[in-house]
Parts: C-alpha cells; sequence; structure tokens
C-alpha cells in the first residue's frame, strides 16, 4: 500500500503571515471553503476544538448560575428596529429572508447577527415581577454578518459564537455580571488557551451598538496586531425602555430593570493559531487538544511493539486524549502530521525503550525530548502537558511584552513602529474622540482598550497635549 | 412575601388533546412563542431536556466513530439544484435569502431545510481515493422549512436537529450504516425516552427526497396518532453522481461512492410529552429529566429539618440531577409545580421522617409513595428512577397494544376507527401506490411503514384484494 503524501510544508510565517495562517487552517483540517463567500465547513479537527472549548466555557456558566436557551434565528425588520443604535450598528451587514416557500414575506427577517432584540422581546413577555429577576441566559448558536472581508475563524460570514443575555434589577447587579464574565473570558484564555489577555474598557467610539459600556479581553498576535478575544456589555436600561420590559417591585412600583450580553466565538480558534502556531503547523494549548498526546510506535513491525503501544493507550485513555497511530505510515510522515495538527505531545515507544522499561515524551512547542519511564506514564503525561501549558504561556507573554512599547507623542509612536514593527503602544489619552481618530490618521494604531490596570505614563495627551484622562492600549487589530 | 401563584390547571386531555398539549409546552415552561409564527423560544427547562438527549445520542455516535462537523446554514440556489429529486422535495418550503446588507444576492440562497447537498459539495472537495472513506459526519444545527401549519416541537418553521451524513465505497457498508443508525435511535427511545417504537421501511410514496430506501421509527401518542420519531435514509450513489463524487479504487479506478443520512430532532420532546404526559402535567423519563429528583421539605421552618434536606442534596447531587426546593413557596405548591414539570420523582422529608431516619419518595407517573431509610437513599433513588422508567414503558407499550387492530378489509379499518378512536391499524398491501392512496382517501389513515417484523394476516391487499406483499402499518400522523 502506497504511503499516504507527506504534509506539504506551509508558507513560512516571516514569508507571508496571512497565508502562513491560511495554510494552517487547511492543511490542519480545521476548515474547508464553500462556494459561498465566508461560509466555512467546520471540520471535524476545528469543531472538536471548538466543543473542547464549549465544554469548558459551558461548565463555568452554569457553575455561576446561567442556563442555556435557544431564541429563533430570524429577527423581523420591525424588532430590529426598535433600539436606534442597534439598528444603525448591525442594519447594513445583515442577510434578509425575503421570501418563504414561494411567497414574498410581508415583513422581511434578518438572520440573528446577535440576539438582543430577541431576547428582550421574550423578556417581556416573561418578566413581570421582580421575582422574575434576575434571569441568566445563554445560547450556543451561529450568527451571520454580512462582511466585505472574509478570513477563516476571524471575519466569517457566519460564525459559531456563544452569547450570553442576562437581566436584573439593579444597575449594580447588571454590572457586577459583566465584569464578573469578562473575568471569566480572561481567565479562561489565560488558563486553558495559555493565551495573555489585556482587560479593559473601550472607548465610546468602539462600543456595541446600544451598549453603556463594552469592556473587552485584548490579545497581542505573532504578528504583532491586536485580537479582540471576548467582550462583554453593559447596557444599562437602555434596552429595557426601547422594549417596553417591566417588572412590578417590591413596593409594588414598575421599574425598568438592566441588561447585559456577553460573547465569545470560534474567533478564539484563529487567536491559538496565531499566538501559538509555528512554521511546523498548529500548536495547540492541551485544554483544548483534540488529541493531548499521540503514541507512535518505532519499528512498528518488530515484535511486542504494537501491543506494548496499545497497553499504553488504554492506560492513558483512562485520563487523557489519546490517539494511537498504528497506521502504515512511516514514523517520520506521523512526526510531521501531528506536529502540524499541533498535538501537544508526542509519545514515542520502540523495541529499545520497551527493553528499558521506558518512552520518550516530545513536547510540540519547544521540541524537547525527555525520556520517562513507562511505571510511572500517566503521571509523567500529567507533568508534561502542565509544562506545554506554561511554556506556551510564558513564550506568548514573552512576545507581548517584547512588543508593548510606552509612547507620549504621535512621533514616539511612529518610531516605535518603524523600529519593532506592529505590536501594543501604551500611551495617554484625554479623552477626545478627535484624538482618538487623530492618532489613528496619522499613525494607524486604533485604541484598542483602556485597560483596568492603568499606568501614569506622562501627564498629558499623547495627541493634543491637554491632560491626559486615561492611559489607552492601541495598536493594529484583526 | 406573597406566594406565588398555584400552577393554574391545565385542559384535560379528554376534553381537548390539541390544548392540553399546548398548555403543557407552555406551562411547563419548555418554549415561549415569538413575533415570527412557527419559531420558537426553547426555554430553559426545555433546552436542558434537549441537551440531556444530545449528550446521550453524540456519546453514542462517537463511539461508533462519528465525529461532529458544522456545515454553513446558506445553500446557494443552483447547488440545491443538482439533485433533481431532493431539490422538488424542499424547494418550496425554504426560505430565501436574496439581499445581503443593502446588496441583491446574484445567487439567492435557501436556509438549509437539510444538508445533504452542502455535504456533497464538501465531500467532492475532500474525497480522491478509497483511503479518504469511508466519513462518518454528523452536526447538531437548527434547520428552517417554511411550514404553514405549525406545533410547538412537532412541527415549527425552525427546528434544532441533529443529522448525520456518511459516505462509503460500496452499497453494502452504507445499508448497514443506515439500518444501524436506526437501531441507535430505536434503542434510545426505548431506553432513554421509554416509547416503544416500531422499525420499519417507508412506502416508496413517503420516501425522503433523493432517498433509494427510508426507514423510520414510529410511535404511538396517547391520542392514538402516530408519530415518526427518527428517520434513517439510503441514498445509494445518486447523490455522488449528481455532485460528481468519485473516489480511486485500489485498482485505480475511479468509483462513485455511496450515502446515508439519518436525524432525530426536538420532535422528540413532542413524542415524550404525548407519550408520558397527563392531566397534572409532564411526566419526564428519568434519563433525560433534567431535574430527576425534588426533595421538598415538609415544615421547613422546623429546627433540622432544611439542614437535613441539605445533607441529602449534597449526598444525592453526587450521582444524580437533584433539586432541593427551599423557597417559602408551600409544599403544596412546591408539589404541583414539579408535577407539572414533569420531575420524575419527588422526596419529602419532614420533622417526623428525620426522627424516623426515613423520607418518602413520590414517583410522578404512578403517584406511589414510598417510605426509604435515609441511610439507603442513594440506592433506593436509582431503584425508583429504574422503577419510572420501566413502568413508563410498560404504561405506553400496553396503550400502543390498545390501540393496535388487525384489519383485513378497508370497511373492517372503518369499523376499527369507529369503534376505537385513532390507533394502529395493521394490514396487508399489495405493494402499489394506487391502492395506498385508496386507502387514504377511503379510511383517514396512511402508511407509517412497512415493519421490519413482518406478520402474515391475510393473502390478500386489504383494498385491492390481490396478492398481499407486505403488511403495514397505518395511521393518522403528526
Amino acid at each position: 500500500m502506497a504511503e499516504k503524501k507527506f504534509v506539504e510544508e506551509i508558507t513560512p510565517m516571516d514569508v507571508d503571515f496571512a497565508q502562513w495562517y491560511t495554510d494552517i487552517c487547511k492543511k490542519a483540517e480545521l476548515i474547508e471553503y464553500t462556494s459561498v463567500k465566508g461560509c466555512l465547513v467546520m471540520r471535524p479537527y476545528g469543531c472538536a476544538i471548538w466543543e473542547n472549548i464549549q465544554k469548558i466555557l459551558d461548565t463555568e456558566f452554569k457553575r455561576l448560575g446561567h442556563e442555556n436557551v435557544f431564541m429563533p434565528m430570524f429577527i423581523p425588520e420591525s424588532l430590529l428596529q426598535k433600539e436606534k443604535d442597534h439598528v444603525k450598528g448591525f442594519a447594513p451587514e445583515v442577510a434578509w429572508v425575503t421570501m418563504g416557500g414561494s411567497e414574498p414575506l410581508e415583513d422581511r427577517l434578518c438572520v440573528r447577527p446577535t440576539s438582543e432584540t430577541l431576547f428582550c422581546e421574550h423578556y417581556s413577555n416573561i418578566i413581570h415581577s421582580y421575582r422574575d429577576l434576575p434571569r441568566l441566559y445563554n445560547q450556543w448558536v451561529s450568527v451571520v454578518r454580512w462582511e466585505k472581508t472574509t478570513r477563516p475563524f476571524l471575519r466569517t460570514r457566519e460564525f459559531w459564537w456563544q452569547e450570553g443575555h442576562t437581566i436584573h434589577a439593579t444597575s449594580e447587579e447588571a454590572i457586577a455580571e459583566t465584569e464578573q464574565m469578562l473575568n471569566v473570558y480572561a481567565d479562561f484564555c489565560e488558563n486553558s488557551l495559555a493565551m495573555p489577555v489585556i482587560k479593559g474598557r473601550k472607548t465610546e467610539s468602539d462600543k456595541f451598538a446600544g451598549a453603556v459600556a463594552t469592556y473587552a479581553i485584548e490579545a497581542l498576535m505573532h504578528d504583532g496586531k491586536a485580537l479582540q478575544a471576548g467582550t462583554s456589555h453593559y447596557f444599562g436600561d437602555g434596552f429595557a425602555k426601547a422594549f417596553n420590559i417591566q417588572y412590578t417591585d417590591k413596593e409594588n412600583k414598575k421599574q425598568f430593570p438592566f441588561q447585559t450580553s456577553w460573547g465569545v466565538s470560534t474567533r478564539l480558534i484563529g487567536g491559538i493559531i496565531m499566538t501559538h502556531g509555528d512554521d511546523r503547523g498548529l500548536v495547540l494549548p492541551p485544554d483544548v487538544a483534540p488529541v493531548q498526546a499521540v503514541i507512535i510506535p518505532i519499528a512498528q513491525h518488530k515484535e511486542g511493539v504494537l501491543e506494548k503501544c496499545r497497553e499504553l493507550y488504554a492506560a492513558l485513555s483512562k485520563d487523557f486524549r489519546v490517539k494511537l497511530d498504528d497506521t502504515d505510515n512511516s514514523a517520520g510522515w506521523k512526526f510531521s502530521e501531528y506536529e502540524m495538527k499541533g498535538v501537544p505531545c508526542r509519545i514515542e515507544l520502540g523495541p529499545r525503550d520497551i527493553e528499558n522499561g521506558e518512552c520518550v515524551i516530545v513536547t510540540r512547542h519547544d521540541h524537547n525530548k525527555e525520556t520517562v519511564p513507562l511505571s510511572d506514564i500517566s503521571a509523567a503525561l500529567a507533568r508534561k502537558l502542565k509544562e506545554v501549558r506554561d511554556g506556551l504561556y510564558a513564550k506568548a507573554l514573552e512576545n507581548r511584552e517584547k512588543h508593548t512599547h510606552c509612547c507620549t507623542s504621535i512621533e514616539g509612536i511612529k518610531e516605535s513602529l518603524a523600529r519593532d514593527g506592529d505590536g501594543f503602544i501604551k500611551a495617554m489619552w484625554c479623552g477626545d474622540e478627535e484624538c482618538e481618530d487623530k492618532v489613528k490618521e496619522l499613525t494607524g494604531v486604533c485604541s484598542r482598550c483602556i485597560p483596568f490596570e492603568q499606568e501614569h505614563l506622562s501627564d498629558t495627551c499623547v495627541c493634543c497635549g491637554k491632560p491626559a484622562k486615561h492611559m489607552v492600549y492601541w495598536g493594529k487589530a484583526y
């Protein structure tokens, strides 16, 4: 039987970052294109990563008291229009259903770009008394935004996400929820995805359409560009007023409740690729890797090798997501296949290892080899996977630090970008939208967020020289 | 604090079955209507039932080697048209997207009513050699069919389901897959949903659009109507030819592969309601019940009661989905609330029980009470839940037997329906579509399936008197 073709080499990151990214998406079999622009197939390997992300987050959402629901995928145009800022933000990029069967619809329907309006309609049906509050809802669905430029995971016309929607009696409670969920996202990105993030507030110009405040986590990719990895919005009672959602409080008075929404999407998979990937392919953090360790028999035709590998598989598969590749492809082919797929640990087991009662564990991200006794393999693999996560995080943090610069003038920003390439710029800002626009116009970087962890870099705005209000992270963004 | 309103009574089943059904959907908080006809909100309790169904089936699908994927929700009109029978079956009932943002689309897109065409397009991109076969895929998504008449769970314009799609080198393998998945569905319905089903093949006129053969499981509801609870289709190589999917076999020859698809939907929740529900509300089979047992403190203001209930909750929640209702609503209110929600077991614990070291378990479906020692509560609850499943199954089977009649003439069918109301009619059939239509026209029942377990009721067709080919289940259907 002819050996399966070797994984073809991918474009090196330094030669063409965008092509490197697309190569990984395709060659690691995460996605495939379809005949509809911006609508992709999420293949089994990509889907399995998303399922692992879902499992971890869904467990945490539920632990915090959230319940899953499913809203319809269609929003009548008249419903979308109820909150003025919201419709202004989303109407230009929605897909419209105008026909049902062979009949034109009276009120055309948009395919949800996000579901605030649907949740509001539902709240107005089910919330009457203070006893009906809070409601802490979430849904795992796909949404549609008719983008002009599309890229796998980062910007697609249809994408999978979760959207949390909550409604509370007081603004304090709603704000606490908004902050709590941003922290859930940040902890998940840092712990499970080994992706360091900056937590902060978006400027007014960058808020979600209809929000009082938008909080976000921002990560820095390999190429120095920023990725907004998750957002959490506080709505005040704006939506409640627009949709006439009212409840009777304990004193029997009518009150408007306060709302939030928050979401992360398959964009996180794009973040994983661009934070950890290298020129050999994908590198996956162990918590979300579909296969955490692949067992590769060495000289598998030799007596006893496959048997021992199967024993090892049986022992490890109780606690880990393990795969044994006993196909007749060469060991070399298998090495590059699972490197491309970013499997965190490779376990090599050959006749000599068996004789010595040991095996070799190779970690994907740093290519380190360690020989460990078979008697202790489960503990050793657990330790290695922990090392991988910590190693990935340290490397990503180091990269971010290396590409973060403090600037106190427009010229300083320009010089920094020219000298060190794209990255985060930390600079003071007066809070004026005009200055925000001007920084972008003059230097190309836009505000990413006003971080919760403020630093005092100087007294004055990097643009106008007036007194500064905030330290802001600036950058080019996906 | 005023007590929450008692659950209002629902319409008795015998008075108005359709209203009884809708009452349960609403009062058990499974769904809520929206302003778009046929597009419903699946509320937390309904969603949790679906999540439990998903978990059990998804685990089984994966155990059998299937992998999850996500296909896009949009199908270009040109793609839908490639398989002629398929487009004829589905085009009249699809929702069409004709605008993206403010621009009209060149090739309008339908929102998937089912995804065969998308899978075929994908297969044609990824399948080249016999080494690429089989592919065993599944997706958990919602689909849209623009139905005129809609009812919660049974027929909605958008509904959630799973659709399995597989592709194989040989027809034998594909047929085996079709049969295997029908068996998976049947076992799931009988074991986990306690819903007896008839396995069989659909007649030619009732096949899925584009299939060579459609297999189905049929269940009988309380009102004597049949519910198609799941289907599994064998496609032969028809789709492969229409989409030009070819692979190179071991002899280096081009071959067309063979395909299947199979699905169950949230319709199963409708089946649960109409198989097990009663005039006090929903009755849930334990495997999919969001809450398997609710602990209700009796005289909860008395010292020690709530503490003991909390202990009990902590002990049981390790192995069961348990809820403790320690709100200040009365015990009576709680009883009817959890009866409405169909919680399989209620555990009552009051001062006297505590003194005696026991508690009372009441089973929802038969209102039986049993006093069990607290020391043995975990084993007792496991036993009770098993009893509930078995009791539900026996009751449903008995109901089906009672409403299944063998007939050997059209007059016999009419008499049976007039005498015993709706139900399954078993009768012989010559295999001619004309007779099938005539039976329906004359008696109102249509063919449900040709069961795998054939019986010889007579030698001749119930309609034309010519030699009979098959015994067929006939009935009125949802």
